[in-house]
């Protein structure tokens, strides 16, 4: 696969917290994430998780945004001293910070409804890097932002997913990789040279294999072919299933 | 935090495979690990998710041993033409693999007992870089090994377990970070500033804050303060309680 193609969109997630890396929080936006870009024609092809650090924020964002179309960032940009990802974001883009207008009207409004004034702390969520689009929040108020290719996003679950709904359908997208799970019904030990020969033969489709046990069977394997092509994924699929129908019957022949 | 502080032990986590990245499997790995090294006194300072490219393990593999004393691998360990983790912890360290004897005794000892023949594909799994520890798998037989500061582990959740079970006791480990939770019963946006000048205050505690929603009281926060050293740890808690003290008091006061 190479990101020279037009039709290939690709994407990296930075997940921005201590309380990941200590394991009291057990994330969950990756794997939400990966689901979301596969259905909707974007490559996940890297995830970085780092600690509320601002250097070490920064080295992760530059790497990832000069080699990826996008990235999403989850986590760091509530009230408290500890949420740094806005300033991280605007030092590796180099701009400043401002305090939005639009930012302070929406927590305004939102502390109107449910009390809370609006702090120094509060004030610190609408400091967005300058020429940065707002990503709104539709959960709690505090926006998300867009900056470059670099989109950045609340750590809070919900929020999150009601923050990438928004950007969602304006993101450039490309060929979705459709995908087949066909359950071997052997052991994966049984056809891994197999798999690896029709692997070869059909460079356009990616074919991962997935061992799991089955309570009647025992180990198994589940064989997940992708392809951007329904002809090749077929192609690849009916392989799979000629080599699976061979291999089971040398196995029932013994 | 200074990684030259002898009593810091710290580690990477590297986590290896397509299936993370599509979001088909949901990773169980990362959350598992960072409450492990916690609990044991090792940092968890950085997390990547890689697909099954050999470019892409190789760099993420140099660039995270140079920097962490140690760096945990899951995945990539299997018998089929995915399984290319062994290749690239060798690349990385410039040594070759080898056929391990062990692994082979290992596995055809597990053959005997399972059923299966030794054949091309699982005899990958003996694939070893020269100079490797080997990591017992006490749940499947198929061993991880350690190679320098890289310790690579199988990606299935129950064997990565057996397998960091029989690493631990071998590893170095520093001071432990040791944690405090302190419910805060007011907003995170309440408390923002006053916990930043906490945080300032003191230095070598680690002051977190995390937003939830209570079903009686709505937004509400926990105060997460962490540090080495039981005085320290103490006297940024009491600082924490008399803020919330004072904080409470005033927004009771309307």
């Amino acid at each position: 696969m190479s990101d020279a193609r037009p039709d290939i969109v690709t994407a990296a997630v930075l997940v921005i917290g201590d309380e990941i890396l200590s394991g009291r929080t057990k994330d969950r936006n990756i794997g939400y994430i990966a689901e979301y870009c596969t259905a909707i024609g974007i490559d996940l092809r890297e995830v970085r998780v780092v600690s509320d650090d601002e250097g070490a924020i920064v080295e992760a964002l530059d790497a990832l945004r000069h080699k990826y179309s996008y990235v999403f960032t989850t986590g760091g940009i509530g009230p408290t001293h500890d949420d740094i990802t806005a300033d991280c974001v605007a030092k590796a883009f180099g701009v400043p910070l401002d305090i939005h207008p639009d930012v302070v009207a929406i927590l305004k409004e939102r502390l109107a409804k449910m009390g809370g004034e609006l702090n120094e702390a509060r004030l610190r969520m609408a400091r967005i890097p300058r020429g940065a689009a707002l990503v709104p929040n539709k959960v709690s108020g505090a926006p998300g932002f867009w900056t470059g290719n670099v989109i950045t996003m609340a750590g809070i679950p919900t929020v999150m997913q009601a923050m990438l709904d928004e950007v969602a359908p304006k993101l450039k997208t490309g060929a979705k990789l459709m995908s087949e799970t066909i359950r071997a019904d052997a052991k994966e030990g049984d056809v891994g040279s197999e798999l690896g020969a029709i692997a070869k033969a059909h460079p356009e489709a990616i074919i991962g294999s997935y061992p799991f046990f089955d309570d009647k069977l025992g180990p198994n394997t589940n064989i997940v072919v992708r392809a951007r092509d329904a002809a090749k994924l077929a192609a690849a699929k009916s392989a799979v299933e000629a080599m699976l129908a061979q291999v089971r019957a040398k196995i029932a022949a013994g």
